[in-house]
């Protein structure tokens, strides 16, 4: 039985809710953490409100091993994140030596002002997470890892973290791509090879290519990577008895 | 007293969270709500999971007055939105005349497959939203609207219902970049203008341009048309105040 510890990702921020801004950190995070067998279970993305923000996190490190979040731990008034952590685990906020040397170092003393030391002011018993672009940290505390929306600076902390977080079996993906088959009319065919294969998950995936030929991704998912290479075989046959060529689709990892 | 309709979003699929596909939903739905003054408040993304789908929409529809959703209405085995929204509604799922009509004409009589079939199956009660690209309709449902997640057809059946659904005051936003200023020296300033106007969101996102100059995109957003503009003459003082000249971004709607 697969053991695989879950992971959740909270992105808190209103810009993506307002439109301003396109996310660009779910897929490199959605990899990275299949890539590590730690699957991603759920996204959520909330506005910098403080009950909001305690309430998510409570919520959502409770439902899975590891909660990620982005967002929200710059200098500025809405940056909130740190604080409302804080309160999410009942522990004081305040400033953390380490990180109050490490900034004051960066910044020189005439310009370490007090929006610049609330970034290092963390809640009581956070591990900092090392921030190689910007200075600023990052921080674990429990199972709760809060690092940057920035997406350069937020990959750079994750990599900095994923050598300490426990790896699981990597989750293996096979996709080919049925160009110019309805997906009505590989349904049937599809649920049998889900059928065959109960511990994988089995996707269709339609899309429209910039041509206008249509047709579905067929995507099979697992850690079991001898069921995800039969199943990817299976797909290829189905589409071929349906009179079509199958185009590989990348195997992601 | 602003008395906007609230928005939430509900993605349902695995391509994103395995991180196979880039989202090209939010940042539209996003932009689009906030035009029509029915603000997105949250979105959350999990996977085609029957439970997990049923409590989500059963929490998400009584947290806000419009629930969105978005993948889950095709023909294949993981399509399970539209089962799942019948039980969280405590409806039967059948099928529905009207759209079996639609999708037997469209189809064709040896084409018409169970599979197909599927997709004319509604939640009892369920109002068909049209689907102008490929004709299998989505639904709304009480306060939920079910749209497919391939975005083009996504954006069809949106602009199919937005007519219908009643509008708030539109979110006007102002937003202007300071470039090669830090958010720490921004960050009293701002948070003086936030002061002064309590009903706004102002927000900071720092940003690096390709070219590696750093800065921060400084964002006004609210109902108050006139508000948002103050503020944002406020925080173009700001940056000159700072010895900067500030680079207007693109206001959105």
């Amino acid at each position: 039985m697969n053991e695989n510890k879950t992971a959740g990702l909270l992105i808190i921020g209103n810009e993506i809710l307002s439109g301003r801004t396109q996310d660009a950190n779910i897929r490199f995070l959605a990899t990275r953490l299949g890539e590590l067998g730690i699957p991603l279970r759920e996204v959520r993305i909330i506005p910098d409100i403080a009950r909001t923000i305690v309430e998510t996190v409570a919520e959502m490190r409770a439902r899975y091993d590891h909660l990620f979040t982005t967002g929200g731990i710059g200098p500025t008034h809405d940056d909130i994140t740190s604080a409302c952590i804080a309160e999410a685990f009942g522990v004081p906020w305040e400033k953390h030596g380490p990180s109050m040397a490490l900034l004051g170092a960066h910044y020189g003393e005439g310009n370490f002002n007090e929006a610049r030391q609330r970034m290092a002011t963390l809640p009581r018993g956070a591990v900092p997470i090392p921030n190689p672009v910007s200075v600023a940290p990052g921080f674990t505390i429990g199972n709760v890892h809060v690092m940057a929306g920035i997406p350069r600076v937020m990959q750079a902390m994750f990599e900095e973290l994923a050598p300490s977080l426990e790896r699981g079996l990597p989750v293996t993906q096979a996709a080919v791509h049925a160009v110019g088959i309805a997906e009505g009319d590989l349904a049937a065919g599809l649920g049998a090879i889900q059928d065959a294969h109960p511990a994988l998950d089995l996707g269709s995936y339609p899309f429209e290519r910039p041509d206008g030929r249509r047709g579905a991704a067929l995507v099979a998912k697992g850690t079991d990577a001898a069921a995800v290479s039969q199943a990817h075989e299976a797909m290829l046959s189905l589409i071929r008895s349906l009179g079509f060529e199958p185009v590989e689709g990348e195997a992601l990892p």
